[in-house]
């Protein structure tokens, strides 16, 4: 299909898309003409892939392009490739907060988690925020999070590899990733509702 | 304190208190002379919650304007202020999704969600998402995530409550919300990482 074509299909504008190949977010059509350049499903999927990194995780193009190359490096083990999506959808803040406390409680459930992932500096982060607003908050409160986290995960990873490619198990943990995260929290915000609206 | 001390403990620049007093998010300090404000602990606190609003929840301005005038109406009922409160930080999306199905879930949970409440366009959005990408995710699947949800929700709802004060009670379901959402996140991605991790 041509550009046009390309953005009925997927709902995203021909500038977009343009951009999106400009910063090789998305491949390259193939060559039909020297100006012309067709597109297959795999364009429309892989937009379809980048508007809710965009939409829904609100993440930069810059940690797209780190996270999508993750899907597209067929040459790392599956469990690297997770981890690089995790830590592709994250950067470490650039004032670092003491991880100490976190890198303990991780320690103690025996949670493998690589030097310079994002999560734990981000999270330490929280808890000295929450700590500013007075919440006495300590991370053997959030053993009960974890645990549930840690429940619905395996299932999250168990599906994930279950698909029939190594691309579609990158891409599955991706969207499962960013997409399941908005689900919990307007869960969360749902229930906080719920439990106000009572007296 | 002058503008300039506000700035150092706060730690927010000098052009964004600025901006936030001119935006209406941060009230005038006490004008000691024509030229000159005065401020105290009470914009500092200010300040802190505008920034974790901005650099934790990722709010637009207008957003941020719309929850803080929830957490300054002493006028409403405590409960109707924690409703404006999760309202204010998220919109209806443009193109409405069909919220039939998480009516009926909410409503099956006796959770009583006021209308015009962005959370179940959102979800609603959400899982329309998820099954484009081939998640056959039905919101019976969410069961247990709603149940643990709630009993955290009870959880952070009795703290607000316990507040001494009206406005510290807002502002307590604000940061509770915007901030534990994130924890829960971050725990979520470290979780994801250490079960992908494992043979």
């Amino acid at each position: 299909m041509r550009i046009s074509e390309l953005s009925r299909a997927s709902g995203v504008s021909v500038a977009s898309i343009k951009y999106y190949l400009r910063e090789g977010l998305l491949p390259a059509g193939a060559q039909s003409s020297p100006t012309q350049a067709t597109y297959d499903e795999g364009h429309v999927h892989r937009l379809r892939l980048i508007r809710a990194l965009v939409d829904i995780g609100g993440l930069p193009i810059a940690r797209i392009r780190a996270t999508l190359a993750a899907v597209d490096d067929d040459g790392a083990p599956l469990h690297h490739a997770f981890g690089a999506v995790m830590h592709g959808i994250d950067s470490v803040p650039d004032v670092e907060p003491d991880v100490g406390e976190v890198h303990d409680w991780l320690r103690a459930r025996e949670w493998a988690i690589e030097d310079g992932a994002p999560a734990p500096y981000r999270l330490a982060e929280l808890i000295g925020t929450l700590r500013t607003f007075g919440f006495g908050v300590t991370l053997s409160d959030l053993d009960a999070v974890a645990d549930s986290a840690y429940a619905t995960a395996e299932l999250e990873v168990g599906y994930a590899r279950a698909k029939p490619t190594r691309t579609a198990a990158v891409e599955s943990m991706l969207i499962g990733t960013v997409v399941f995260e908005r689900v919990h929290a307007e869960i969360r915000r749902l229930a906080l509702e719920a439990v106000s609206a009572r007296p």
